[in-house]
């Protein structure tokens, strides 16, 4: 082939790319005609539009909040639209949780935490065609202000929170704008679920057509994939808030009765329990673990005068178990307290506190309780004073009596627990109950023995609906019979030497008890998985978001 | 060598051995003689003691407290011991403070927390010599029940909490023995440190003879390894009740605003921050990451429309920074709120609540302010109403006018810090101020951007006696804005994903700070290292206890 020939095919090409090429740039001037057409008309449209929109200061899409102002304007929040703002000119601001257009009228329903209430735009003095548009136009979630005047309403709007008013909406500008596209919607998201229906397929968001006449529940893998829109829901928000309630109730009883609060260290250099089910942190140039409970922590200030104290915080197990109730990271709330004779006087002292939240959740958390039990129904939770306590020896004998065959120092199977639960209920009508006198060999090895029989221990579960929330007992507070045990556990007495050395230089008896937060939140609202009650629960297959 | 000669030699040596064996055997048996001699002599005397002693049953070591009896006795705490007992007989719990025997008598001091009280057995009616004797042999720290009749004194007892009354002992009884030899005193642990003598040595008990006329104090190693009775001491009772009221305050004061607790994960699957400075976990079979801030949680939080809100929780910063304020593992307050127009309403929130705080401490915490001051003696600490509130620029100028070179828009060296601290105290007489608008370059890439000057931002720093205790700034709520500052800060924005993901579906303009409580606790009181306001403290070179 001569550099010619090359040549040659090479202008023939380059001819025919030319032509080519010159029928593209024909076709986009074209198309660039067309779009500069389009747009002038637009424009046009848009120019001759905004001079014919009276109203087209009174809405838009506002530049993004950079406090850019210190703007004097109070915002009413939806809740606190009811009657006796009738009339009045306000401002609020909230997402469009619903939008629909209707001739010449829009209505919004504007949603802020678990409250709404329905926005009318009409086409009228105050608003234009144009606005009425923009309006019915904003993608739901949205965040908007809006200036309106407050209207009582003849009829209660029975799909709104706030069911005697609605606003007649005269300005209304976006705040933040949401894109169109959920990944999943609120309505579908709070809707009751079907028994036996429950969607477990990870990922898939799921439109039961014919299962539930037309309407979509969604699983609970799309709900955490999506926590943040998840969250937003009326029964997300009461969770969540009876939730913060239950630590709150929690630690102001315990301040009440003189216990002090705690921080303890969650990176720990030994693990403490025999090593099983730990974590492992990487510490600069050595390895650490992730503390199981603060138990050392909370007896070494025991041991060091403190007498009564708790703490609020993470707790972590590496136990590969994927169920209901099992977290890999969930929040511990803990007692430790030291007591004069008997430790039936740490019982006492955590059963009234459990009894203050029960009572503080019944008489302040009332609303939240009840929007939960719109999708998730359940029974109103039952308590009695003084707190029922069942030895252990009496809980066996009545799982034979119901025909449950297992031995007398054997620990409770969880579906036993369940049914121990159910007995225990019909008997005594209560969903919460104490379970005294374990066998000493399922316990950890720190438990004090009973006096009067070696084959038992001063120590007791507490349950609620018949599901385990928390664990405790008396605790050994002798080193040498502390040594002696630990050894019979056959754990490294080197690695808890700074444990056992806590008890060297004179240790009150003492007694406490760990309690998971999920569970009491879970079981309190008769829900079924504690991931419904972590914000944004860690399990063995769970790390995001 | 044939056999028998073995055996011959075998013989011999068994000979010899045995002769060796037999005198061994003599010997032991002799010394076994002399010693039941000797037991048979002490049991005959303490029979005839025992006979003799009509105070027998009123002294001893009780048995491990294990639960045997529900007693009913009720126990006076130190602390009630005032002259309105006067003449009652009461019981009461405290450990030995002190021990002091003086011929017929023994004084002792008992203490209970940071209260103390003298008590006295001498020879009598109600106590025999041996009871005395048993008495003065007790071993300090060990814990005892004693009961005692009230007796106000004529001349204040100045050496004691309760000044005004002793007490008669009449009985006493072992609840817990402690080893005679304590790894520190607490008298010494306890004692103010003279200018420049602090103690850096590790795990050196120091005796200072010469320098502090025959008075010891405990350096800070010996005090962390044997946290257990470093915090029975009252400077450590006292500070950490102090800290136990500061989460109390700021709790109360946030749940008052209409703020709702949350829960955030500490183990995270990608760290968030850029990556530096993060600790790996083994996370079954992958790795995972300690949360170096609730940062994006609580962010997230805002996006699914909580609002407020605020947690209390550990952080973990794998930084090799061995100072006297940097800690491995802390207790970060965290706040995180929407505002409407400007984040100066999220500035205005936060410095309400240290406000309240300072007032809580000061008015809810003087007896403890003024326990840690005796053995380390500080100002009052100083706040004014409205907070003050600065601009980066000023302080740079203020700096510059003190002789510092800095650039306009360099961060602030910790020298610098402290140097502000002292001209703002000069010049304001404020112990608390808020520095604003920092230099953008200087911040995270979550900042929102200064509206008016783009190498600024919208973020402030808190200081507390010239230390910063908070970082905090308004953070960008567009998915794009905040999708560009990532990606010019060189963040992996698949990392990062769920998190930009938040901000898609509306979302509210919202500030926030997180605080270091060690930090507020430490400075508030005027102390000088971190380390004494954390617990258990974990730094580069400390993970036990």
């Amino acid at each position: 082939m001569t550099k010619d020939n090359v040549q040659g095919a090479g202008e023939e090409e380059q001819q025919a790319q030319s032509k080519k090429a010159l029928k593209k740039q024909q076709k986009e001037a074209e198309k660039a005609a067309k779009k500069a057409e389009k747009q002038a008309k637009l424009a046009a449209e848009q120019q001759e539009a905004d001079e014919d929109d009276f109203a087209k200061d009174r809405y838009g899409i506002c530049p993004m909040v950079q406090s850019q102002q210190k703007l004097d304007r109070a915002l009413v929040r939806v809740q606190d639209l009811t009657p006796e703002k009738a009339e009045q000119q306000i401002w609020v601001r909230a997402r469009i949780h619903t939008s629909r257009a209707k001739g010449k009228q829009c209505f919004l329903v504007l949603r802020h935490q678990q409250f709404t209430v329905q926005a009318l735009l009409a086409v009228g003095d105050r608003a234009s065609k144009q606005m009425v548009k923009f309006a019915a136009n904003l993608t739901k979630e949205s965040i908007i202000d809006v200036e309106a005047v407050v209207k009582k309403v003849e009829q209660k709007i029975e799909s709104c929170s706030q069911q005697d008013v609605e606003l007649h909406v005269e300005r209304i500008f976006v705040i933040s704008q949401s894109e169109a596209r959920l990944p999943l919607q609120l309505e579908d998201a709070v809707r009751p679920e079907g028994e036996g229906d429950e969607q477990r397929k990870r990922n898939t968001y799921m439109f039961w057509n014919k299962l539930r006449e037309g309407r979509a529940t969604v699983n609970q893998d799309t709900r955490l994939d999506n926590r943040v829109i998840d969250l937003r829901t009326t029964t997300s928000q009461a969770i969540f808030r009876l939730q913060s309630g239950v630590c709150q109730l929690f630690r102001d009883t315990l301040i009440n009765k003189g216990f002090v609060e705690i921080q303890t260290p969650k990176i720990i250099s030994a693990a403490s329990e025999g090593g099983a089910n730990v974590f492992t942190v990487s510490y600069f140039k050595t390895s650490a673990y992730l503390a199981q409970s603060p138990q050392l922590y909370k007896q070494m200030c025991i041991c060091a005068d403190f007498d009564k104290v708790f703490c609020v915080g993470p707790v972590f197990r590496a136990e590969d178990s994927n169920t209901h109730r099992h977290l890999t990271e969930f929040v511990g709330l803990d007692i430790e307290m030291a007591f004069n004779y008997h430790y039936h006087e740490v019982i006492d002292s955590i059963t009234d506190t459990m009894v203050q939240i029960f009572k503080g959740l019944r008489d302040r958390f009332q609303t939240e309780i009840q929007m939960v039990n719109k999708q998730y129904p359940s029974e109103p939770f039952k308590f009695l004073e003084p707190t029922l306590r069942l030895e252990y020896k009496e809980a066996v004998a009545m799982l034979k009596a119901a025909g449950v065959e297992m031995g007398d120092e054997e620990d409770l199977s969880t579906p036993n627990e369940k049914l121990l639960g159910r007995l225990v209920k019909d008997k005594y009508d209560t969903d919460f109950y104490v379970l005294d006198k374990y066998p000493l060999a399922v316990r950890p090895f720190y438990t004090m023995p009973d006096p009067n029989n070696p084959k038992y221990s001063n120590s007791y579960d507490m349950f609620m609906r018949g599901e385990e929330i928390l664990s405790g007992a008396q605790r050994v507070h002798d080193a040498q019979l502390l040594t002696e045990r630990a050894m019979h556990h056959g754990i490294d007495l080197e690695k808890i030497k700074a444990y056992i050395d806590s008890f060297r230089y004179g240790a009150p008896p003492h007694a406490g008890g760990g309690i998971g937060l999920e569970r009491v939140t879970m079981l309190y609202l008769g829900l079924h998985n504690v991931r419904q009650t972590s914000m944004f629960p860690r399990d063995p297959k769970r790390l995001t978001p």
